[in-house]
């Protein structure tokens, strides 16, 4: 008990100065080791009794830096949040905007399931299938994290036609969620079978640009993968 | 410990001769119970003290009937199974295949979603999100019910180009790739605004029939869903 009292005096007082070195990284070992359970079996695979025994911890030693095993659950989904978002929305914000963001947007999604950025599919598809609608911190960040990858997905589409390079004849808000539901097959069907439809999809996504770009982007742009990654680099 | 016991035997013997309607009963009720907590909050969310709690019944009257939680997840997903097949997969069998029992089973699997079938939205999207790749007979329970949807989705295109009323020219697979991608993306975007993509898809997808149809379907089925579903009853 008193242990325990000790850390989370510790924890508290190293938070005031921040953080010092050796429990920082004690901290990012822990959500290491929480973000690769997590990623493979789900959230509620995390107990503060399992990660001590993964890591060879104490108990008390796990509760110094998180104080409750929802602080612990929090934390992880946060810090999967930074992953997505740095693999994939941030990225795109530097790139120059219209119809070649909506392609980046979508082949940085392909890319962390190919790269396998996380160590399972559940980051963020099988959580907002476990979490959406039920109440508190952890649903509402796993809510909050697919909530921006489709705003994200339906802004750069609406940027693209207010530049005069997507017709404007269909909505946004549609053309957001034929994407992501291609990008979700393409998820799912890797999963069930190592079936890789990236390539299929990637294809179907130029087609799909092809017919709705206007006259701006040239026509031979489209004639191959590899020619609309080239005009991408050139004009960028 | 000992009530344990004789439960275990009470159950053993009913199972030996049947279970009398009263031990039947008990079982199904634990089981509509345990549905609606893992449809909403996944299989991890399935404890017996929790069921137990809300049963009001005693653990050891709960260990009666599942003598482990494992046995109990599993009778859950299994439960599962049995109700996602009875709404979706088994209906079409009895229709008159071809180009009408694609439509059918793509119309059911939406009324799935629309109907709310489950208690949330964790079987089998987010449950084969968490457990693919998992060993089990959990894991192995839930990858079996997805694979079976998407074989027979793509059972069912093969019948239609088999029969001569879709062309052949895209190949069985990625077709089912491509409709199953169409249903997820209504999922999620119904699960994350509440957004009703559901007549979208029967639109995007009746379109997608007319322009993949042989001249055996003719022209005019096409012209509005009301149409097409006419059309569908008059040749049943």
């Amino acid at each position: 008990m008193w242990k325990v009292i000790f850390h989370l005096e510790h924890d508290r007082s190293c938070k005031a100065k921040s953080l010092p070195s050796q429990g920082k990284k004690t901290r990012q070992r822990i959500l290491a080791r929480a973000l690769k359970i997590a990623g493979r079996e789900g959230v509620a695979a995390l107990t503060i009794g399992r990660l001590a025994k993964e890591l060879r911890m104490s108990k008390s030693g796990l509760f110094a830096h998180f104080r409750s095993k929802q602080a612990l659950e929090l934390a992880t989904v946060e810090a999967a949040e930074q992953v997505f978002s740095d693999a994939v929305l941030r990225p795109v914000q530097i790139s120059r905007g219209g119809v070649g963001r909506v392609w980046n947007l979508c082949d940085l999604w392909l890319r962390h399931i190919e790269g396998r950025l996380f160590s399972g599919p559940y980051f963020f598809t099988g959580a907002l299938f476990e979490y959406v609608g039920r109440s508190g911190p952890i649903a509402q960040a796993i809510t909050r994290v697919s909530q921006e990858w489709v705003y994200t997905l339906r802004k750069t589409v609406e940027d693209a036609q207010e530049k005069g390079e997507l017709n404007q004849d269909i909505d946004a808000s549609w053309i957001a969620w034929d994407l992501n539901a291609s990008l979700l097959g393409v998820h799912f069907a890797y999963l069930l079978k190592g079936d890789n439809f990236a390539r299929e999809a990637r294809t179907a996504l130029l087609g799909w640009l092809r017919k709705r770009a206007t006259e701006e982007i040239p026509e031979g742009a489209f004639d191959s993968i590899a020619a609309w990654e080239n005009y991408l680099r050139k004009r960028a």
